[in-house]
């Protein structure tokens, strides 16, 4: 299914009805509504207005279109915030952000908290049981602009609440942070400080916990909008839209409280923000990098528990990034079709029209202002027909292969990176893309999740491994690689005692690693032996008694195994990483495709879909008369589809 | 006519009248005193100490010298600062700017208008009919600093009366800004926030308005002190020392309060401070790059109607860039001789001696701290000789080309760039370096501005284009190019319904801006057709029928023209400036002479001058006979002139 | 003598005796105590426990290991600081730096005075006396993480009266600083400002007066501790844990209070803190930069008058540069012998065992976290085995050469850089370079101190040269060459009269500076005569009656001698300075080695001792029979020793 967001409020009502008529006859089945209108919605505390957004919906209703209501909290009214200033966020300074724009507000103020359940309590009332309402979508975009942190007093108050109730007497407290270093130790948890502008560096256990407090801090002020909303409105999916690679609180944690997930997907601006050599920018400027996209999407598939959504799809230039393209001609249908071989149940385009005025401005829409139909609304038209020719889409079923995403493994490497250059975000997309050009499926499964059925499992790093992960990889029969710091750290971020990968792990894999290295740009180590390649950036030396399957050029073990369980002591460049894929997929028994490095495939159910993000054509592997879509000679940003 | 600026207050009063002496003797015949001198001219509210700068005029007047009266209000003393502390300028986080440097108040501030009433009052009724005094300089370098902002509660006040007189009601105010975008409406001027420390972006009509209103504050500020002077000082000059290069404020809008404009010329600096390669710094370093100065000298002949000033131009190394090159021996002679072909009336040397003390004490001035003339004062020497042989200047006349130059559109690229390099300091540079390397004369006009007698008009952008520009585009017979961006916002920073380039000029141009792209580093557009070269940074999806004059590859139109209004869709590089250049010239009849990158002319009247800014030699169009200045062989940083 | 770092307050007191033992056994002989530990010896205002720090020393001194006391004033308490809030250093904002790390005080709190007073005088009563304890380090790394800056009123108030002290009328201070330029006269010593958040330019004097009075500051705070614990601990030596290459206050003045001066050496973090090329960094980013740490100990070593220890030494990867290496195998045994080779009485490791807990958990220690030995610790009882073979090392004998290192210096090319990479701990590392790669030992002296003895003096730069530092120069007979900029400033900062190198030099060195230039990356000048290469960063116009040693291109002198005073005129790059320092070399009749790039030679009495830096061998000029330590063909990171 194919949607649009639609703010009626920009536009004058005269034109909606019209609107209602053309995205029905672009075969648009779903409308996201109402998010940010709280202005409008409520004048004063207590006083609303409904009778305009009544009109929207039921002009788009009329038309058939199905609704999923946004609750407007991420843009709190000029009077509320007059009324209740501490609900504003205080940045690292301890100075208020303040109002005019979105997301000002910490959800450790009560007033926000009274506010919230105002709003969405009388929202729900008044809509909970509209026909056409189908879903809702609690807040926008959480953590987008750093506001998962605030540092003003109701925040500190709030961490020392939680701290309580996780260590419950501050010598546990003291304990676990190892406050007898640099005579930290505090004898009341009303004396623990924010972790900010202290003098020098900031205890990492500190800001592991902080970060692990905001989050939940979030997940519970979700939680405490969905119940409201399902008390009023049974029977309709609750979901949250996430900002993709964006870590700052546990979405595993908050899609357990979701029907469905969903995802906000701009694949332009990742390059721009994610860390990547300039030439590899310009090579995927206007297609996206083909991996990074679909990374989140089996991600949010995990998060969703099978069930996802993109609920905002970039139809064209943006205004957000340092450079904004305009993606190829067929990329926002290839990002579309991507989307749904994924899994996705809807995209939803992000917005209807391009908004003259205001931050938005220069953000496409599938009409332009003028209101004719932009390039990637043509796009959008296209598939829609596409999709109605295909009919239903099977259901997805499990990939091979398991990739373990943890989001306390973001969080630690990012208060300890020890190495400059040592992102998560990289590591783990180089992993799955290493892979994914060798023509695998990946699922993305979170640690402690079950691992049955996989043939292979990767795991990039996860530092803080807990006992209920070890049974999962235990409980598997597939093939595990670990990488270089998993298990390095206990849960309040020490080193353990016996050393990284730490005891639980150190069970199936006999190895301490003695000392680790970062490496600055410009030094790796060469691996060689049944896999080979070179190392950059994190390096570790091990004592083991395991054969090595490869050593470094010194001799000492770069990978080992003791049976199903293999370790990775450093960070893989390309070639590495390829060596250690072919390898593990050979002892795993799955046939490999060599993909060249602008095309990808994804299954479906018995659907085999093929993406070309390059404008090289490609020989695809099937006959003509097998295709539902596209062509055997997979042209530039052309996307092919057939039954296996 | 040479001058200096000399600050009596830092030399013991014994080597005045000595000092007065060799400037006369080394042919200065100006000198601008007093500015920064508040503290040694009122030591006390109304308490003023006039005997030693009574004695300081009449030692210069003594000697034949005029003189130029700074006011000092650049340099509050701390007395006053202590009086009223809401006078210092409070940064965008909210926390006041300190005592100790200059320009350390906001005009926002009623205290320290009263105090600069009363200052000013008494200086120009003190010295308003001197006969030795000549003109007035308000203040110094408004904007430098980045003190036209001041972000406290005082400067909130006055942006809201300011909103209050442009938008009567809130209701307007709201719909200018899109306010109901992320429910950003207010019910009232009072809760307008100013534009800083939001959680994230801030709507550009607010940023727009903003820099509107501190722009609107400092013309007032001038236009107080203008009144005050004009009152005292009958058919004295009253000028500003406008900084090159900064777009803070609108100067032609304060250049009409002026009798006469003047700017401070600093060519080695620019070269660090505009976002120049490092291979063109390397080039430039110790000459400076051969059009930003002379862009400056026309820009400050359209600001001052006609006349303008160098106030202070540079004798040698200064201070204040990251790195402080000394200049090629001749370039201050060359400087000097470039700004009187541009039409100056004065060039005055910043300063007379070096002050071995403070902040500026490794800046040069044409005498060394030792007493002993300077490199760049023997040059100083020279040129007034020359002066005096060559005798009166004619008057400078017309340029055939006119290129547009709008404050609006430094602001509106400001705050909503697109593209992180679209820099307009540098595209409006290298439309006009373009013309200049085809020995062609610039005037630069402010849009709306009579356009009369002109072969051809640039218009490197032009976002917002009012009925006024449109009319002088009209009825002018020039051939017009105009860049991207042209008329893409309305007067409050919102898309055209009709998309870009706006109702107006899409009355000549049927064409509609259907997508733009910034483009990052590394990628480009080629061009081809009557025009050829590249486009990097931006590029424009036209939608017209005209038949393209040139088009990009895919076969959109890049060049496009209905009779004389030509527009061109990217950002062109310099081949590309260079075709289009000689296209338009060709079209207009206008005869072009190739000169090398280190090479350009200037006419003023019917003088012709030549600047070699290069270490060759370039063989003059011109017999020896015919020479005023220089040799038909111009040397490495050397000047010619000749009549024509 | 080895010793460790220890902290019993992180460990269960069940291992103490233990650890005690292997201490011993490895062959140490000194362990550091007891610093950061407050918290823990002093709960609330002066209740005090002991029993835990009396039973640490007893094991430790039961197995006949040394004590040096650690006072813990680094890290102030919770406890205190809750009491006193204005113990808290400010930032340059205004804004307090908060609890939760270290350094968290500003010496100008008298409450923080007080509190320091009873807490040494408390621990110098209880341990003064202890046969074991052998000295005392006051205080922990003073100014590291920018802690000798503090902005709060105390430290306003503090700044004002040290100006009364130094300046005794505003009149003096207005007139030191030049406060006649832009009117920042005083009329009170109240009225002054802290040089932060000032609009514009700080005027550079008053800057050098604030470092004076913070380096005062810290000094005085030194001097407090070391009287109490002089009185309670008679005969035992004071000294405080320098941070190499930090400016921030004077080590010399600080150094003449102590008895031993000693620094905390990390070679691998250098390399990524100076600013190195990245070649350069990738180069020694295993074994730190071969003159580096040397240049430190031959500091320290004339800091502390001839005694010095590293009180901290690396021993293995550590957690706080941007990439933290592991050491080649045998750096570690490297490092420590060459500190033994110039001089260290002691060589302390920090630390005993890497602890698994808070901000320094990635820092290795002799051992592991699980207790076994690390790979440094290997290397470390090697040394010990290696320097009970040897016996007490000779005394050092003075070097042939003298380098002299200002602090001032520091100060006032980092208040003026003028150009943005006149850094002088790279132009006093790289004439310290040019003269060790030719094999000659080097001293390091202050500006003042006799150079009696000396065949050569180096003076990279020294822009306030003082009467006492001329008398030095006057006295001496070896060769004295002057780096650029020595002798500019007076000693308030001000520009000499008679120009630069002032007039005290000019006694000498008939010359004057008329002209400087800074010179960005890309550009530079050619030497060519005597001496020959080139200059870059800074290049000095003279203008002097003296034949020039060598030119630049343009004819002008860059190299001048009057009699034993040579003047350099810009900054030397590497051709140009071993130009220089072969000829200056050959003139004093100094023999030179040519020594590879990785290899370096240092005397200690009649010893000789060679480091390879590389991974290539080197054939050293000795008989295998005379040598002590190693081979004739040096190894890679292997150490050799000879009796000469
Ligand atoms: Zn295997
Ligand atoms: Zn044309
Ligand atoms: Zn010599």
């Amino acid at each position: 299914m194919l949607g649009v967001c639609y703010y009626p409020e920009h536009w004058p009502e005269e034109i909606w009805a019209e609107d209602a008529r053309r995205m029905a006859e672009a075969g648009i089945g779903v409308v996201r509504i109402a998010e940010f209108a709280w202005a409008r919605l409520e004048q004063a505390p207590g006083v609303f207005d409904w009778a305009w957004l009544d009109r929207a919906i039921e002009t788009l209703a009329a038309q058939g279109l199905k609704l999923v209501l946004g609750t407007p909290t991420a843009a709190p009214p000029r009077w509320l915030v007059d009324l209740h200033p501490d609900i504003l966020p205080v940045d690292r300074n301890g100075l208020p952000r303040l109002f005019g724009s979105r997301r000002h507000y910490t959800p450790a103020s009560p007033a926000f908290i009274e506010a919230t359940r105002r709003i969405v309590t009388a929202m729900a009332e008044r809509y909970g049981n509209h026909p056409s309402v189908i879903g809702w979508q609690v807040d926008n975009e959480f953590g987008c602009d750093d506001t998962i942190f605030s540092w003003g007093p109701l925040d500190r108050a709030h961490f020392q609440n939680w701290l309580k109730v996780r260590y419950t007497t501050v010598d546990a407290l003291n304990a676990a942070w190892g406050n007898d270093f640099w005579s930290m130790a505090v004898s009341d948890f009303a004396e623990v400080e924010l972790p900010t502008r202290q003098v020098c560096d900031i205890n990492p256990s500190v800001q592991l916990d902080f970060m692990r407090c905001r989050s939940d801090l979030f997940i519970d002020y979700f939680r405490l909008q969905a119940e409201i909303i399902r008390t009023h409105a049974p029977d309709r999916f609750v979901t949250h839209n996430f900002m993709g690679f964006s870590h700052t609180f546990d979405h595993f944690e908050m899609g357990r409280q979701m029907d469905v997930a969903s995802w906000d997907s701009y694949p332009l601006g990742r390059i721009e923000s994610l860390p990547f050599a300039e030439g590899e920018r310009n090579r995927w400027a206007r297609t996206g990098h083909p991996d990074v996209t679909a990374l989140q999407h089996d991600l949010y598939r995990a998060v969703g528990r099978g069930r996802f959504w993109i609920m905002e799809q970039q139809p064209g230039p943006v205004n957000w990034a340092n450079w904004n393209a305009v993606p190829e001609r067929g990329m926002v249908r290839l990002w579309t079709w991507e989307a749904l071989a994924h899994g996705a149940e809807a995209v939803v385009y992000f917005r209807w029209r391009q908004y003259r005025k205001a931050q938005e401005q220069m953000h496409a829409g599938l009409l332009r202002p003028d209101h004719a139909v932009s390039a990637g609304g043509k796009e959008a038209v296209r598939v829609a027909g596409e999709l109605a020719r295909l009919g239903d889409l099977p259901a997805t079923t499990p990939a091979p292969l398991a990739l373990v995403f943890d989001y306390t493994a973001a969080w630690v490497t990012q208060f300890q990176p020890q190495g400059k250059d040592f992102d998560y975000r990289i590591l783990k997309l180089r992993w799955y893309e290493a892979f994914r050009r060798l023509g695998i499926d990946v699922d993305i499964v979170e640690p402690g999740a079950s691992l049955a059925g996989y043939r292979l499992v990767l795991v990039p790093t996860l530092p803080i491994l807990s006992e209920a992960a070890l049974k999962a990889f235990e409980e598997t029969d597939a093939l595990i690689l670990f990488g270089p710091r998993t298990g390095s750290k206990d849960e309040n971020f020490a080193i353990p005692v016996s050393l990284p990968p730490g005891p639980l792990l150190q069970k199936r894999l006999p190895l301490k690693v003695a000392e680790v290295e970062s490496m600055r740009p410009g030094l790796s180590a060469a691996v060689a032996g049944t896999v080979s390649g070179i190392v950059t950036r994190w390096r570790e030396v091990l004592e083991t008694d395991l054969d090595p399957l490869a050593r470094f050029a010194d001799g000492a073990p770069a990978m080992v195994a003791a049976g199903r369980f293999h370790y990775l002591a450093g960070w893989p460049e390309e070639d590495l990483l390829e060596s250690v894929a072919r390898h593990l997929l050979a002892s795993a028994g799955l046939p490999v495709l060599d993909l060249p490095e602008h095309v990808r495939l994804r299954r479906r159910g018995d659907l085999t879909f093929a993406f070309n993000y390059g404008p090289d054509s490609f020989a695809l592997p099937v006959a003509a008369d097998k295709l539902l879509l596209g062509e055997p000679l997979l042209k530039a940003y052309d996307v092919a589809c057939w039954r296996t």
